[in-house]
Order: C-alpha cells, then structure tokens, then sequence
C-alpha cells in the first residue's frame, strides 16, 4: 500500500483498488464488478444470513426486480422518498411502454401486493421471508465503493403480524439476529432510532446500526424498520381474526447491504491492506511453502499440511515464479487471517510456522498440534480483531455539550437531547453535522444542549457517510 | 390434479400453479415470485453449478445489470439479434439520462469491455468465469413459466483462449459438464449443432442441448457458442503471445436457465404432480406420522427418525390439523421422492414404510435397516428416473423421409438433411416446423429429404419452444 490510514479515504479507494474484491472501471459509476475473491467473501455473508434467518424462521423468496409505476406509487410518502432516486424503464425493443416501470429502490411496493394475496387469516401469521438481491438508486452524490453505489448487493427481510407489539417484538428479534452477524463480521455498533426527518419512507420508525469508521464518521450498517400498518392499509393486506372481525397487519423490515463489507475494510484493514475476520474469509489459512534445496520435498509437505486442514478454507501457494516475500505481501493484502510456512529448517525441527495476519506475530508450532493450533489461533483472532474494533470505535465517541467543539472537530459526538424537534434541528445547523438517531442502549441524566430541559436522551452528532 | 398429462399444456400450468415453486400473479406478465420451495429447489441446481464449474477451474464473478448503449452497439450481428428484445433503462429520478443502458439480456456486452482491461499476455489465459444472474427479454409472445420469461434466471460461463482449437477444446468440456449436470437433473438430451439462421447472434457457431417434452415438442435447456474473434475484434481483447506478436483471443460461452425446472416438471411429472430427482429435491425424504391412539409414542419415533435421516433433505411433517392421507397428497404433489410412513402397527413390528413417489410402491423396512435402505432407494429413484425420461423420449423421436409426415404429426423427427441453406429452409417450408439442429451424437447414411444428395447427417424437425 502506498497511502496510509491516517488519510482514511485514500487509503480506502487504495485498498479497494488493489485487494482484488472488485473492479471499479465498469463503464457506468457507482456500479462495479464482483471479481471471484471478493464475490466469495459477499457470498459468505450471504450464506450466514440465510443460516440464521433460516434458523428463526424466515424463508428465502425471489421477487422480480421491476416494479409497475402503478404499484409504485400506491404509499405517498414512500414514493416521495424515493422519486428522484429510481432508474425508470420505459422502452422494451422499440416500444415505448405502456405502464412504465421502476428497478427497485428496495422491495416493499413489489411484495406488498402478493402479501394481499397470499395473507387471508391469523392462521397466516407471522409471515416471516427475506431475499437478497440486488437493488438500484440513480446516486447524484459521488459514489464510494461498497458504500454509496448504484447498484447495491442488499439484504431484506419482511415481516407481517397480527398486532403492533407483535411487531415490535420481531424488531427485539432482529436485533438480537444482528448482535449474532456482527460477532461474525466483527463489527462493533450502536443501535439508535432515527429521527422523524431521517426515517425510512413510510415508516412509523426507523432503529440503526451504526459504526464508525476511522476517519470519524458514521457508518449505517443495519436497518430495522417499524411500518405499523402503513402499507397495509394502501396494499390492502388484511386478514381474519379469530373474533371474526377483519383487521390490516403491521410490518417490518431489516435490511443490510455489501456496505457491510465497506465497514469490515475500514475497521480492520491496516496499511498492508485488508484484515478478514476468520468467520468470514474466503481463505482463512494461505500455506506458503518456503523453498530451499529439498523443492519436492517442502512441497509434498505443504499438500500434506493443506490436506490436515482440509476442515478450514485453506490454499496453498504453490506459485513457481513467485518468492515467499512477494507472496506475504500479496496475502497480508488480501487480508488472509492466518499464514502457515513450512521450509527445510522446519522440516528438520518438526515444526510449522504461523503468522497471524491481524498482530504480525510469528509461532513456531510443533507439527503435529497443527491442526489444533490453527483452530484456537483463528478462534483468537476472531476475537480480537473484534475487542479491538470495539475500543477504537469507542474511542472516536466523546460525550460533549458544547456544539461548537462538534462543528470544529470529526467524530461522534454524544450529546443530551430532549427529542423535540426544534431543538434537533438546531444542533444540525449549528454543527454543521447531523444527528444520526438517539441511543437505545446508553443514557444519562443532562440537559438538552439546546433547549436546557432535563432529559436522559443521548443523541449522536456527526457527519455520516 | 384436475387435468392428467395427456394434455400437456394445461396440465403443465395447472402443476406450475398447485407445486409452490413460483407465484405467477405478480403484476407483470412473463415474471414471477419464487416462493420458497421453487427457490430452494433453483438454489441447489445453482449450487451443484458452483461446484461442478470450480471443479473445472471457472471462477465465480458477477458483472452490473445495466449496459451503456455505446457498449451494446459494438458488435452488430449482437446488438441486430436482441436489439428487439431488451428493455431500456432510459431515465433516472426525473433526469433523461444522457446514455440509456439496456437491462442485460446476456453478458457479453457488459463482461468484454473488462476482459480486455484484464488480458494483456498469454499467462493470462485461459480465462473462465461464470456468473448465476436475472437477465430481461421483452417477450412479445406468449409467455410460459420457467420455459419463456421476460426475468429469466441464468447461468452464463465465458472463457477466453489463445487459439481457435483451445476454444473448440473448451467446447468439448463445457460438453462434459453439461452431462454431469444433466446426470444429476436425471434429464435426458441430444446434442445439436444449431443451422447458420438459427445460431447465436454474433456466434461463429451455436450447439444446444436439446430434450423433448411429453407434448411431443422440443425444448433447449443448454448452449454452447463458439465466438472465435467475432467479440475480441470489436472490443479489443488482445494478448501478447510467446513469439512477442499480438493477437486477438478466441471465446466461448455456455448458457443455462431456469428452463431446467421446466424440463424436470414436464419431464418427470405425473398426474399427482411434480417428481423431483433426489439429487436436486429440496426435501429428499419427508416424513409422515400415522398418529392412532399412541399419538406421543408415534411422533418421538417420528423425531428420531428424522434425527437418523440427518445425512438428507429430510422434512418431519407433524401438522396437526392435516390427515394422513391429505399430507400423502400435498407431498406428492411437491414432488418429493421418498415417503416414510410410521404408525402404530410399524411401531409393534419394529418397521417403516418406504413410499417412491416415481413409482408409487411400498416398502415395508426393517426399523435398524432405515438409513441404509433411503440411500439405496433414492439412488435407485435417480437411476430409474433417468432411465425412464430417456426411454421416452427416444420413443418421441421418429425417423422418415416424408416431410408431409412431419408436417401433419407432433413428435421430434429426424430427417437426412444434405447442410445445404436452401434444403434447409425448404425442409422448414413444407413441415411448417423447424430445424433444431444436426446431430452430433448420431449418424446414418441416407439422402437428402430434399435434394438426395447423400449424406451422413441427420437434422431434427419438429415444433420447438
């Protein structure tokens, strides 16, 4: 790497340039293309989030990716938070359209008629489903890799209950199902709820996942949405209840995106490239072979090693035209947690070599313990990059009541907030940054910044990406 | 079922509408919501894709939807070939974008610009990728599910060589592939070579893997295209070769669709419904308690049974509100392809019963010879299936040299056809139908139906979909 992390965002566009995740020189902005190592790391997430949802209950749909604009603009607020952001197809061959159609922004207006359809009765409840597809937004702002694209790898779950607290109740349940993929990402967050002008179109409430990444800014990462019955009523998704009346369901939604992948590079990587936290890592253990003399020998050793670790996700570098040190530095770019070495002083000591890629540090390990200490190594790694994340996260968080220091410094900035409005709008436009949503997990008796009212709130002050 | 396979087409859209696999009321004609089902059983035909092409040394990419217009217009055969058939992308919020871009209708387009960033010399080459992606057609014919889409479900592999014969070699394993794959659907086929009118746009030539259907028509379920340099030229994919010259590469492609499912409903179906081979069936072995008087002794067994059967797809159907005899039904009519059934008289004799689905006959299992007995059944039920799809569709394929034979009957007929155009399209003329291909597989002496010449190949003539 030739930029280093102190200039975060040059440091980022290198790394992602470099690591072999995607190419970013497609011919349209904001949409690049998966190359195989970074496409494997996205389908290992994916994968996790169908073991889990599958694992409470939610089953994987496929909806198209075109919307009917009569559909689309069914719900007024969410079509006005999406109108100037959705590609419009209007022309199949040679003829203009009758009906012209959006590539969806998200998948609410495409599933909500179905939902009419396929919800009759209680009986029918919870409907839990979630897809993962690809959705688009027409992005006037600059574009960033994996975190401000036109095209968008996305996560949506949606779900449809018979009551209001039924519903809050499955957003307890997604957020205890997001704690389970950050501890696979390693990624350390806060969980706050939007304010009323920064929530989702159409929501009754908006909850975040938010990180922060090194350069101080704010990352949403998760999405929990409460719809109430929002879109049921428009969508006319009713049902029976057991009295015999007939009510609308309420609904939710959680989304997450390959922004996620945006955050682990941000978080874990260091000025040799990325760090891959073990859970996910297209390749967990690289064998690179260290040859001297005894060539066939070191080789046929290596394949026995790759063999023994058959149970991880492991490659063996057997490049000929490459040496061991360019071979590190391509890895350690790569982000590949664990690196085992084998050359003739080790086949002579009965031993292999480890270097954890997240501390650099090197174990001489006994040869035949190698599978056992690859297993705690990674397990170890895992955890640390994970306490690591977290301190430095928390370190970019200060607590302040003076708005002035947040206009003139970057970070995240905690400040008390009485929730109204007006005074929400103030420390927006007095600190030039926004409010990205108030705690749900930490409080503390103050007073509001603004207004001087006594409130327990913390709001979060900064510039998100 | 209310309709029986004799009338194929109605039977076929009724199963589409009672198996669960896609849901056709969505909005727009030509596409459809994969429900659960449908797309756990699409997921395991992509999966075994994943496995089987990495086994050949493809890597897994995916390429953005959308393609500039400058870059669809490059190769003309191409864009001539589906400038008819593809929807545009022609606005973005309420801007008219300055480039429209076309929803892919097939990659070449929007991977080429990229393969000839990534070419440079001869050790990068081969290179082989593939990616399982939605593309769009703007149908203007009737549509069918899974057969004929406007979102279509895809598989695309494409690879680039040094020499022609490199890509006639990579032709050759795509072929090898392709019987792995069709082994595992249990779908039987005939390899053709596509006549000059009908072939790929842009293809030097097109072979595709033909099976017929029950209604006597045939349907492509895989191809294969020949690019030479007809892409390379015009999007300037170069290599520098060993003796320091330049050349353009030589390219190939291998397609797949959703239209496998359709081959496997139509192929494989019955008057009960769907039958899914055991190698792609998203529930291998369901399970079904005969609950009598020993209702919690019946469903412990019934869980333990599951419990042994973990090694499968294996579903335990404990629905209370459902008869026996109503789930024997909803079963059958998903297609899966063994039943176990426990009651209280197999709890007293220490035995299950084993149901095929292919078949319909009853076994009466030994308790401790349970897993062994599933793994032979279910690889007797694939053997079997396969064995049966082929017999009968050599049985749809007729050889004569009377075209008004072809022309007044349904079925697949082979004709001796001289390669000549003119033939060709006399032979089309007089039947009304088409010619799908030349045999690659078979060969006979014979004269030309048309102009008597002799020859050894034998073109297919039928009513394709």
């Amino acid at each position: 790497m030739e930029v280093d992390k102190e200039n975060f965002s040059e440091w980022y566009n290198e790394i992602v340039e470099k690591a072999g995740l995607v190419d970013k020189r497609y011919s349209i902005k904001g949409m690049h293309v998966w190359l195989p190592y970074g496409w494997n790391l996205m389908r290992n997430i994916d994968n996790y989030f169908r073991e889990i949802f599958s694992q409470y209950g939610h089953s994987e749909v496929n909806f198209p990716l075109l919307i009917p604009e009569t559909e689309f603009r069914k719900e007024a607020e969410h079509i006005r938070g999406f109108e100037n952001e959705v590609y419009w197809v209007t022309k199949g061959g040679g003829d203009e359209l009758d009906v012209k159609m959006v590539l969806r922004p998200t998948s609410e207006t495409a599933m909500y008629p179905m939902f009419s359809l396929w919800i009759r009765t209680h009986a029918d409840l919870p409907l839990k489903i979630f897809q993962i597809v690809d959705i688009f937004r027409y992005e006037t702002k600059q574009t960033r890799t994996f975190i401000r694209m036109r095209q968008v790898h996305f996560f949506e779950a949606h779900t449809a209950h018979e009551t209001y607290e039924d519903a809050e109740n499955q957003i307890k349940e997604d957020i205890e199902i997001w704690k389970k993929i950050a501890d696979k990402l390693a990624l350390p967050y806060r969980i706050v709820k939007k304010t009323d002008w920064d929530k989702f179109p159409g929501a009754v409430y908006s909850i975040g996942a938010e990180t922060v990444m090194p350069s101080g800014r704010s990352l949403q990462i998760a999405t929990f949405h409460q719809y109430g019955q929002k879109f049921s009523k428009p969508y006319g998704i009713e049902y029976l209840k057991e009295d015999g009346t007939h009510d609308y369901v309420h609904q939710t939604t959680f989304g997450m995106s390959e922004r996620l992948i945006g955050a682990i590079i941000g978080i874990h990587g260091d000025d040799r490239g990325l760090i891959l936290p073990p859970e996910i890592a297209p390749i967990q253990v690289v064998i690179v072979p260290i040859i001297g003399e005894d060539k066939e020998k070191i080789l046929d050793e290596a394949r026995k090693i790759k063999d023994e670790l058959k149970d991880f996700r492991v490659h063996l570098d057997h490049r000929d035209n490459y040496t061991p040190g360019y071979k590190f530095y391509d890895w350690e770019l790569k982000g590949v947690p664990l690196r085992v070495e084998i050359g003739p002083r080790d086949l002579k000591k009965n031993q292999v070599v480890l270097v954890r890629r997240d501390t650099g540090k090197k174990f001489s390990v006994p040869r035949d313990k190698l599978h056992e200490r690859v297993m705690d190594m990674l397990e170890r790694i895992q955890r640390d990059m994970t306490e690591k994340a977290r301190n430095e996260m928390e370190g970019r968080i200060k607590y302040t009541d003076d708005l002035e220091e947040i206009k003139n410094n970057t970070g995240v900035f905690g400040v008390h907030w009485c929730g109204n409005d007006e005074c929400g709008h103030k420390i927006e436009n007095i600190t030039e940054k926004r409010i990205i949503g108030i705690s749900l997990e930490e409080e503390s008796l103050g007073k509001c910044v603004v207004c001087g009212k006594s409130t327990n709130k913390i709001a979060y002050v900064t510039r998100p990406y």
